[in-house]
């Protein structure tokens, strides 16, 4: 496996939908993040990726895609991320709309590039907790009982606690990224600036900055230095 | 991880709810059978799981736990094999439960004798299937698929193919080990007697023999010799 998002600290998770200027794009490639990571709930397809994958692929960063959608997945990025939604109702979240995916594509894909999240979504009112059927309702004992699941039974190198647009329950997070040794905690949701991003840099392993990008660029900004202040000396 | 169930070539699946005589038990456990495995759908109570492990437990095969309910856990086993429908219509047979039982037993769990298994259940009118909700339709590319989905995304140890009282398609088999290098294709359902022992064992790593045991128990006995010549030479 491609490891390299072993590393991450910080990542900007860019949503193809929606439009982003050069300047912009530029700007947070260059920030010191470690990573663009694409992708979306909705509206995310072949054309749009390649879009915006052309466009990062201009500077250094790593660029990873988390595939939502079988129909757009697009060669060319360092990584291809799978969520599979530990707390969804269905089955279709969790094996089968894999399973399907892997029937369709197994001949042209490349598993060292390939790697599995497990995602617990925690916003009720969020797209994807709707989509999914989630249930959101838990503590933290629940929520790491969720991270020895992903690590322990499912060798999942990647548990992604995600709060989707709410700033979560950081206590809870740091009860669950005790229990992982080999898996990597990645938190999203309500990260607006600097002290939020702080804040979830003290528990999780890696701190995902999403929805800010494009309701304030300077604050999206601002986190990457709350994150990796080695990065600010660069 | 305790992987000594990477060994195993030929396991006999014992179900605590069906009485079984001292002698036919030690037939069992002297056979050259790598394993007995205690598991069973229904029924299973810590009382009787209790008991045939103490029972098990007077000769030096390998004992391992199928998990179905977490109220009949028992401390003593070898192994903890912790079944996941991956095929299951529901999220409740894929991680739900499973992650209700790691909060109520975390503390007393120890991770180095537990392994998960990918379980697809292949047989329509089997209970487990009923219970499940499981998606039994499929030809080799869709198992295949599901091989793919245990080892390359999921990291499972173990693969297990269910045809519950039937006996397979040994070509769907084929190509879904085909797929597996790191993960032990298990194979169950309908070996009756040597012949399909061998047909099974010429495709599957381990090859897993149950309800003969208590319909007849000299041709459970031969399928020992099918898959494991050199059984035989004891």
């Amino acid at each position: 496996m491609n490891a390299g998002f072993r590393e991450w600290r910080h990542v900007f998770k860019l949503d193809p939908e929606r439009p982003i200027g050069d300047e912009d794009l530029e700007r947070l490639c260059l920030s010191g993040t470690d990573a663009i990571l694409v992708g979306g709930s909705t509206g995310v397809t072949e054309e749009n990726t390649i879009d915006l994958l052309s466009r990062v692929r201009r500077f250094a960063v790593d660029c990873a895609l988390e595939v939502s959608d079988p129909g757009a997945i697009v060669p060319g990025f360092d990584h291809y991320l799978i969520p599979m939604v530990l707390n969804a109702s269905s089955a279709e979240w969790i094996t089968r709309k894999h399973q399907r995916a892997i029937r369709a594509y197994a001949p042209l894909i490349d598993w060292r590039e390939v790697a599995g999240e497990g995602y617990v979504v925690l916003n009720p009112d969020s797209a994807v907790a709707r989509l999914t059927g989630a249930d959101t309702e838990m503590d933290g004992d629940d929520l790491a009982a969720y991270a020895d699941l992903a690590e322990k039974l499912l060798s999942l190198p990647i548990f992604y606690v995600e709060y989707s647009g709410t700033f979560g329950d950081m206590e809870a997070v740091r009860q669950a990224a005790a229990r992982l040794s080999r898996t990597r905690l990645f938190y999203g949701g309500g990260i607006d600036g600097p002290e939020r991003a702080a804040q979830a840099a003290a528990v999780a392993d890696t701190v995902v900055v999403g929805n800010i990008i494009y309701a304030n660029l300077e604050a999206a900004l601002s986190t990457v230095a709350a994150v990796k202040p080695e990065a600010s000396l660069r």
